[in-house]
């Protein structure tokens, strides 16, 4: 039972790599490494395709520019697939996020925000937390620390001038 | 085991529906009400705290506009929540996809296309399926379905001259 | 007699202290401290439900991204709520600007320009000038320095060589 | 102590009556006449400079396109300026929203959503209401309605079947 | 040596026959048939790879929204790739361009304007045009008659009054 | 028989002065100042309303985010009125651009590119030079000069291996 | 001593219509034709080349799409060029707008509002009438029967209950 | 038989100058120059015009703004041209990208990415490998070595921990 973390390209490592970390944080198990659509269509149908049998529960899959990658493994497998717009020089990553989420009827990728990877990471837990109760309650504990975060940093602000 | 489907106003049911029908296809379990995040947040506290205890295993929530129904929801429970970003008149559904996807760190929405509610209700099966082979074989059917439709129609146009 | 101002973040105080600077210079009385939508959801309430028994006349609110604060914030109560899109370093604060103005029929945010805390911060002075003629004299002054400043600028440009 | 409601053309009424029609259900008293920035300046110098003494507390001002008027009428005055973008056909209101929500600091603007003129007249009651409790308990008591309404069509689609 | 013309649905059918006609009124040789990215991945795969052997010498693939079929296409083969972006309902068809033409290094689409099919076909015939005098021929006639078309338009508007 | 470029803030003046710079070299003289719209909005007036009787033939305003100093001068007098819409840090100058151009019928703005300052005192110089043969001969040796710049640019090219 | 009004296609005629009709109001002369820059080019630069030495003082160039019109008109001559952006049906004239405004340095177009046809001819005659008495008193009467217009209205409005 | 690369400055070289490295690696011969649409328009028509004379094949046009150098020369020759939308600094290559790809009925330009000056080499010699098996197998082993480039890439991300 594993998360399958999948990039267009190794120079979206350094935003993919916050969804490997909270997997870590969380206590899922995942694997990672690079499928391009375009360079590689050829891994893209084998990893797809198969990736239900090697035990991946679901894809988080990042990719820029005319980012086919989430869509293009989503039309390969019924495994839930994140698609994480990565954000580029020229658009902004408007051009990633309309290319992963505007995806025709019968095809759905679930679209986190533009750079979310963190977030893609958070989403993949809840899946499995659906069945997992051990998973869920991590999440419960992940998002007991965020609210007391705030609340401590709320404290702070109030207590100093700025 | 079911899936929750909500949304900010009956104005959403036509495209909101979608989401139940493709449930019904998947015999997948669903319910399906009104709950507005600006009009009753108290109702929005109550649904979204309540939800993973009353059986609910995904919550679709369409809205439109300053569409905070998705995100909201999000930020009260873990149970995933998939965001439908619904048309609007004035900027064609770009505010509300907007709204739903740029979440920020620690609070995923899982977002689907403008109007995608069908999709919605697709990659809610999906999930539904990381845990449950009979779900999981009748998305394959009608990922199977789909494929033998798209292949019928090029036989018909490769036949007929246009 | 106060102006609440709220933050999402503390990565958001250097955009939101320019609306507590101007109100010090306005001599409009005000608190300020984080109240996260997605994070902090039950805070959010409590602080929303109890703003005007604690004497909070007007709300400033600043939030980034999928920027639910302030409209969540104005769902709860009928202080007249201000809303900061803050600038966001994928799409420039459109995305902030989108989900704060867009407001549903019925519950309206007054919104200012992306990163505009200094003038939510004038706006809520002359919220609370339509009936303090104390504060509203302020802000007359602050309006002809405003217009003396310029003069003076213009009157050093036409005499140097640019 | 009246609301002033103005628009650059007669054009705009459709949109701009729905600020009378809220108004009139708060009780709160308005008038509501046309002043164009760009065709009648010196009647907008004059509406504006003139306002407060006649007793308006807030001015909405309903604008599309090039949308001057807002604007205009806040750097002559420091009566709340409620700035209404109207839907626009080639930019479909995004170039009345910019015009109206970017001004320069020292001048803001209170924006609504495009074509928004009913959330204008409630936020101009909410700004009443921050110094008149009468106004203010109309104020809780539409949106206990409103929440009220929400409820019942919740009921009534919870109750039928699609 | 053909032309292949595909689309992603047969709803795009009225978009794409444009090429099929300006082809037919250049004498060029086509063959047209759907070939869906998302629903069909498997044909798309045999479509890209074979297209060459069978003497397809230009590929014409036109789709809307998330539009990954021309861009697929290209990463299986060395055939040029014509890219018609299909207008969309909900963004007016920027997602399809966006999908289309900001393609990656190394895989390039030849993007025409939205919902520009005659445009792809006259493009496809400019590159036979490139090795085969005849096409080459047929287009500047073309060309001639467009510009006498024009010119006689301009004449009749200078001979009438409007 | 003047130039008059007028910008909303001296911070405009880095983009502002390439129009002086244009006009110096094509020997059109020019008045420089500071007119705010927002700021010293009786100050707009008497600028606008007196201009021709000063001698000015072309006022030239430049303005960013709301910007209405151009559209407001412009319905303040019959001289041609040139906008410069000046880039803006959070919408990159559309924002202005839209402010600038999309006036309503009846008080247009000759609107050049974002930051076009220099093109601004080109058009003016061509304006001129509409009745001013002078004026309008230095203007054509500005274009023949700009050619033969490009020309001598182009040999370079052509002869260096790049 | 005229103005020329050309256009790219007959399609644009009931835009450019409105140019005309106001220069007939305006007692400015003109003549009207079609130039397609990409349909007729050697007629683009007769067109431009002669435009002086006929007579022409300005000229209004409309087009849509890839608008190159106006903008190589402009390079062309050192008549100043009035570009109308015409609204497309694929991404609202913005491909417009953007192709005319966005002008590189050295070659200017007086850009009006998309579709503003009616203000290109005011332009134009404002142009005309910084050399011209009787032009500018027609122009001046124009203004003043715009904001009698608008005062009746406003009287009008005034009067009724809506 | 070669290819021509032009861009409307030399300020597009550091852009452009990929569409002769990769022309380079794919041992496809061309010619390389300035050809700008608004300085030296006299310069345009003589080399689109002579451009299929003098053995030019396909014509790759680069240029930034209002960039109607591809256009024109499209509309001056049947020779296929290839049209890079260089990145400007106000609105990020969307201007570029839209006074390009939208261009009219019977003028195609095959349009590629935002700087995507590499890619139009490519597909440059993608057209001449229609009729050209050595340049065919160049681009088969470019191709080859870019998939073999990913999977050693890939390798190493799946044996490294990140």
């Amino acid at each position: 039972m594993k998360i399958g973390i999948i990039m267009g390209s190794d120079s979206d490592l350094p935003v993919m790599k916050e969804a490997a970390q909270i997997l870590d944080e969380l206590k899922v198990d995942y694997e990672m490494t690079i499928v391009s659509a375009h360079r590689t269509p050829d891994r893209l149908y084998d990893y797809a395709k198969g990736a239900r049998q090697r035990g991946i529960k679901v894809i988080i899959a990042g990719a820029g520019g005319a980012a086919h990658l989430p869509g293009m493994v989503a039309s390969l497998t019924n495994v839930p697939v994140i698609g994480v717009p990565v954000k580029t020089t020229s658009l902004d990553g408007v051009d990633s996020l309309y290319s992963i989420v505007q995806m025709p009827s019968g095809v759905p990728v679930a679209t986190v925000a533009i750079n979310g990877a963190k977030n893609a990471g958070i989403l993949a837990a809840q899946i499995i937390g659906t069945s997992n109760e051990s998973i869920y309650n991590n999440l419960e504990k992940y998002k007991e620390n965020l609210e007391n975060m705030v609340l401590e940093k709320a404290r702070k602000m109030e207590e100093s001038k700025i």
